[in-house]
């Protein structure tokens, strides 16, 4: 493969995450390290700054505040959710983008993502392809939700699975606290994919978790939940329970959406924006028992707790980023770094590659057969997956007590 | 001062904190270095394991479980919240206190909590007093709350402050990350005192936290609220609020009291039980403005987040319980143990004892020449004060990727 030489383009693009950044630190370290790759541009709120036209001078940064954004949390370059439309029914945006690349000379495009980012990153990658524009182009998984196809796990994951069950272990140690009966709804993130309500369970293995999880993987009976939490409280008279912001009952309708003062206004890719399932539970529990029952959303912090990230993911997502730049310089293009776990007792992961048509726009569920038959637990087989993605603390060196995270300066558009 | 032989007894009181357990574990190991401390007996659920005579014999539990109380949050023993009547008015709970303490010898009484829990602490002192039982009382301060009169501040506010800070530091790389209007309002604990709302000014004077804080120290007026956010919006596109759930209206009305959803019951003491704030204010702004705005609750992990626990508060509530038992043991009783500050630029604090009914009952505020001039802001002073409270990491050990917390016998009542 003839060496490319040309500048380099690098976006962040949907919710963020703990460890998004370490993979910008990973592409951007690699990078530097090419003499094929003439510029560094970081993209201002992913592929909107294409369009836009507004770049930033990755070499213009300091060096330490690169090294800064492996534990800075949530996109350092500003993030972006933009659905680009199908080029054959608009070819604007594309037009665009090709004459910005064109412009920088933009060789080598890194999209960092989700599934609605991975869609992007092949749109834009055939769409170069049809027009005989030679540029590489590379999909670096992320996201907190793990629902990217694929790969045996995202990057991000693993630092929010590691919050969750530790704040899950704190919590039960705060509501068990009092002899009197007490039932808790623990609201996860995750609007089809039950990841993260299911990292819940790393702390039930502890033995201080929730006893009944629900994830979106399985329909929810609103009766039969009642009937699982109430018989569980009779007998214990404190109950935790962890459910997930995306559960829907048998006609495909979002619990949460039974809460009428939620606002029903869609994100820009036409999803439902959700939140409010433990308050409509909540409400649905106090009619039936004696107990005091409270919902507690773990919220935003659950994608930005770098104070709690995991090493293990830290690591993984550098790696990832430094892979990217190191197989686009190779000649690869139109893919996604995976992940491919080893066999065997000892976590090993390999990087493999695939296809980003085969990425884009699909949505990887817990398995069936991770979940308990009642479907209202998690067994040994996701707690054997998720175990070895929390590993290692990951701590942001301290500053006067609190967490130092790093700046870019962004200000000088090229 | 003769040598006063008999048992100790300990009990934890009120909210749970990150380091009321670290106190529990500074009265343990130091009781068992006295031989005038015949006993010691932990109580199940504070002053109602008198009652009910439910203890817990300590030197039955592993030493190494003790060491670990310093980084386990919330209450190992469990707590209660009861309040007790006036002796003049009905006896019964006072005539059994003293039987139980006449049964097991107790000569030492050590009872760790909050305001009301000082007040329980002083009714006892006085009761035993008065019937001439000789018997040594310690109230030992726990609140994140910060509330209580006659000490600098008081353990586990300093942890709460930490964690509220780092996380108000997080959400703030988080909510940043979109190029479109966003308003977030977040909302801390704090009945009457707005000491953890403060908190997330740590985050502000670090150039990333909230823009906007609001406590209860100051009357709120919605009207000026929205004014505040809306110009705010106006020039930056993006605002963060800090707001207490006790904030109130001229007329003294909880604001989260709106929120008609919210079950106004109260709590044992008969405090309103709050919540709900950020969604009132939230439901407001939604109609002035046509930014996206989004309510976060730090709910009940502000109280029990010992994985992001402040080195200086675990030393000091291992301190305070510490103390408690040699002052008991040379002759003091019927106070509390309490934090002054040393002047000087350097951090010092030492103990002193203040009398148990000089605290009892008292609130100690925000005192409004920390809060700016317009009240919707916090200045330097408070930032002065609080920063050496957050000093240092205490992490809990860590066992495969989750920290470990202690777990006590205490099935076997005595």
């Amino acid at each position: 493969m003839a060496e490319l030489i040309g500048a380099c383009m690098f976006g962040q693009s949907g919710g963020p995450t703990a460890v998004i950044n370490a993979s910008a630190a990973g592409v951007f370290e690699e990078a530097m390290k090419h003499r094929c790759i003439t510029q560094i541009y970081g993209l201002a709120y992913g592929i909107e700054g294409v369009l836009k036209e507004e770049l930033y001078d990755i070499r213009k940064e300091n060096p330490s505040m690169i090294e800064l954004l492996k534990t800075t949390p949530s996109s350092a370059l500003g993030s972006v959710r933009y659905k680009l439309k199908d080029a054959r029914e608009d070819e604007t945006d594309y037009k665009r983008i090709l004459e910005v690349f064109q412009k920088y000379h933009v060789r080598y495009f890194f999209y960092n993502g989700g599934n609605d980012s991975m869609d992007t990153c092949n749109k834009i990658s055939r769409y170069l392809e049809q027009v005989h524009y030679d540029c590489r182009v590379i999909g670096i998984p992320k996201t907190i939700d793990n629902d990217i196809c694929g790969t045996d796990h995202c990057p991000g994951f693993g630092s929010a699975a590691k919050y969750i069950a530790t704040s899950a272990m704190e919590l039960y140690q705060d509501t068990k606290v009092y002899n009197k009966g007490r039932i808790t709804i623990i609201e996860l993130m995750g609007r089809n994919a039950g990841w993260l309500t299911a990292s819940t369970a790393l702390a039930s293995d502890r033995g201080s978790g929730p006893e009944l999880i629900y994830l979106p993987e399985v329909e929810f009976d609103i009766n039969k939940f009642i009937k699982d939490v109430c018989s569980l409280y009779e007998k214990n008279r404190n109950v935790i329970v962890a459910v997930s912001e995306g559960i829907k009952n048998k006609k495909g309708r979002y619990i949460a959406e039974y809460d009428s003062h939620l606002k029903k206004n869609k994100d820009s890719f036409g999803h439902a924006k959700l939140g409010g399932v433990a308050y409509v539970l909540v409400k649905a529990l106090e009619q039936e028992t004696d107990a005091q029952v409270r919902g507690v959303e773990f919220g935003l912090l659950q994608r930005c707790a770098a104070h709690c990230a995991s090493k293990t993911d830290v690591e993984e997502a550098y790696l990832a980023g430094q892979i990217a730049v190191r197989i686009a310089v190779d000649g690869k293009s139109g893919c996604m770094i995976a992940f491919e776990r080893e066999n065997g007792v000892e976590y090993k992961c390999n990087i493999k590659l695939v296809d980003l048509k085969v990425v884009a726009n699909e949505e990887r569920k817990v398995p069936r057969e991770w979940i308990n038959k009642e479907g209202n637990g998690i067994n040994k087989k996701f707690i054997e997956y998720a175990m070895p993605l929390i590993q290692g603390e990951s701590y942001p060196p301290a500053e006067n007590g609190l967490p130092k995270f790093s700046k870019l300066k962004r200000g000088s558009f090229i």
